[in-house]
């Protein structure tokens, strides 16, 4: 159902797309444009830091709605800690991009990644918009989700297909992820298109409980940015019964949804900066999914944890230590872990363990921990990276 | 009034120490004994990890108290995750001492640090007793201090001097940092000892509340061990009035005992692993201590804002982000910050600094960020190191 594929954002039915660049970053295309060939419900998940980019807050201010036809991105800038005049630059671009595509200007959102605390250059931005509006297509996905890359080692791009109501329905994503940018901030940004028929309110009710499942269960670093946003535009060119409500159709949309934002969660904790491999944590046995999750990811935030990835050491202390750490009561007493199938330590203790298979599981792109900790029903799955000297390389090597 | 000084914890009368060989780590003295020749009031704060070493249990259940003797404390093995066994060992450790001093067992406190999930070795562990106790000697400071050192590069220990109601009170404290133990867990111990008189009520009180300004300020990788453990003996030696309450006398104990928590905490923040520079950040215009504390330490835990410390770059976008996402409300549009005196932002925004005062700064073995939030009138201070590649190398290049 769900698959790679490159042109994501405009497989399915309705939407064109470009990748142009601009000149904001040092090379490559640094300008994006995704359109909908009609109007579109739209919803957005952005993120939680006080600090909101510019565009974050122009595009709270327009979502969810039931007519947005366009996403204008950039790299290379973030738009952030930018005052007065980023808000104005932020609505000049989304009011330019409004104007040569014909479209209400509120109709049009806008995305930024990039240095923090430095104004858009508008000019390049503007002469941007003009190249991507007139270079846009039904073959211009592949380059949109190159536009929107920075550090990341390879563009981002799912599709999904599904049958809703004897309708074909697809989904198209891209994403970029925890590159530095110019190297400033790890900025998450992920768009997703499909030609379902929904109202916006469920639109948004699913786009929030997926992102809670998968990119907020992904971390790389533990910061979070400025700037990070997922946007999902829903056209109706599917033909099917719009969905206003919870049904089984729901239910399958949702399903595609999740495994399209997990997938390119992966892709993203894989990719991370300096990451030698992808490291999945799945706490079970919580009394809830938040404590699971919580535990997760304080494992899969820690320096130690990551740094013993790296070294492909099964250090198992520094797991248990880190969920201790969490702010979740548990009885240490009752505890087992996991490197695959392997136990290491059971109620509590070590366990001993073959050498030779867990240190080829930690030699795998990648590994999976599972920690048990106690009788409780609910589980969590965080997706992370290994903590490498490139990371401190790439993050201390800089200068602003 | 506080002063570096070896022997630091033989320097209160009535206190003698020692630190021998055990043969528990690779190399050097592995096990350090504190005496107070006379019962002393004791009190103690330990980790808040849910994973506990056996020793804190130990400990947890003797403080605070009137009688207690001596803390017999090893490096090399923490004895965490060691089930019951584990607590064992942490009693016989406790009683082999108190034979062999004549001291009822209740009244000896248990340290460990080390290697998580290993049975401690208790043939070296008993001969280390023994030695401990025959060599033990009011000029064992120093031996003792170094005994519980594991990748700290040096030995830290503080003094300080105040009269109470006339009399001359003397505080003496040794700590061991942020080091790696084996190298598995970042554990903190802290000895303090004092010939002050005082109830142990009033003990604990002062030395709960210097711990959070100090030690519960203090961050290298945002890891906190199972073993953490800060321990107060008051011997009464100085022959002041017995301080049973709120006084001038206490308030003057308290700001010696606070200044001498802190210039340890400072120093096992310098001598993080792989530290080239000790960073404090200080918050400034929160509602309370603790919002201030808060976003201080999410700062000072940041990876990116410990990485660009590393290559001295005045990155303050990575700072305001971070502050960001403490889970503390402020307007970002008021923030200022400051490196030392210089003013990176004003009002949210960047404003044009002097770059080479700023990069001269940020050379420096000590760099002093000071963020403003709003108007608010509590503030707090962290202290933390850098990120660099010999973080990444220790931690990974270790082999379970």
């Amino acid at each position: 159902m769900m698959q790679r594929l490159t042109n994501a954002i405009t497989y399915p039915r309705g939407f064109v797309a470009s990748g142009v660049r601009a000149g904001i970053k040092e090379k490559g295309e640094d300008m994006a444009l995704v359109l909908s060939q009609v109007p579109a419900a739209a919803a957005g998940v952005f993120t939680t830091n006080v600090v909101k980019a510019a565009p974050v807050l122009l595009d709270r201010q327009r979502l969810p709605r039931s007519t947005a036809r366009a996403i204008i991105a950039n790299s290379g800038n973030a738009n952030a800690c930018t005052g007065e005049q980023g808000m104005i630059n932020a609505a000049i671009m989304a009011s330019e991009t409004a104007d040569l595509l014909g479209v209400p200007e509120d109709d049009v959102l806008v995305a930024s990644t990039g240095v923090i605390g430095k104004q858009l250059p508008m000019d390049l931005v503007r002469d941007g918009i003009k190249s991507a509006v007139s270079s846009i297509s039904p073959q211009g996905g592949a380059s949109a989700a190159r536009a929107i890359m920075t550090t990341d080692t390879q563009p981002k791009e799912v599709v999904a297909t599904i049958s809703i109501g004897g309708a074909e329905v697809r989904i198209g994503a891209m994403a970029k992820g925890a590159g530095m940018i110019c190297p400033n901030m790890a900025t998450m940004l992920c768009f997703i298109t499909t030609d379902l028929s929904i109202t916006p309110e469920m639109l948004q009710k699913c786009l929030s409980e997926s992102v809670d499942l998968s990119f907020n269960c992904l971390t790389v670093d533990g910061d979070t940015s400025t700037n990070d946003s997922v946007i999902i535009l829903a056209n109706g060119e599917a033909g099917n019964k719009t969905i206003d409500s919870e049904s089984a159709d729901l239910d399958t949309f949702r399903r595609a949804l999740d495994s399209v934002t997990t997938a390119l969660a992966k892709e993203i904790a894989a990719d991370g900066e300096g990451a030698t491999r992808m490291i999945e944590v799945t706490v079970e046995g919580a009394t809830c999914f938040e404590d699971a999750r919580q535990i997760a990811k304080t494992i899969a935030n820690s320096a130690l944890v990551k740094t013993a990835m790296f070294g492909s050491d099964p250090n198992w202390g520094r797991i248990l230590a880190a969920a201790g750490r969490a702010g979740v009561a548990f009885d240490p007493g009752t505890v087992n872990l996991y490197f695959e199938d392997i136990a290491l330590v059971q109620s509590g203790m070590p366990v001993d363990f073959p050498e030779k298979d867990v240190h080829d599981i930690l030699r795998k792109p990648e590994v999976k921990i599972l920690l048990q900790v106690g009788p409780g029903t609910s589980s969590a799955t965080v997706w992370t990276c290994d903590f490498s000297y490139d990371y401190v390389k790439i993050n201390a090597e800089y200068h602003t």
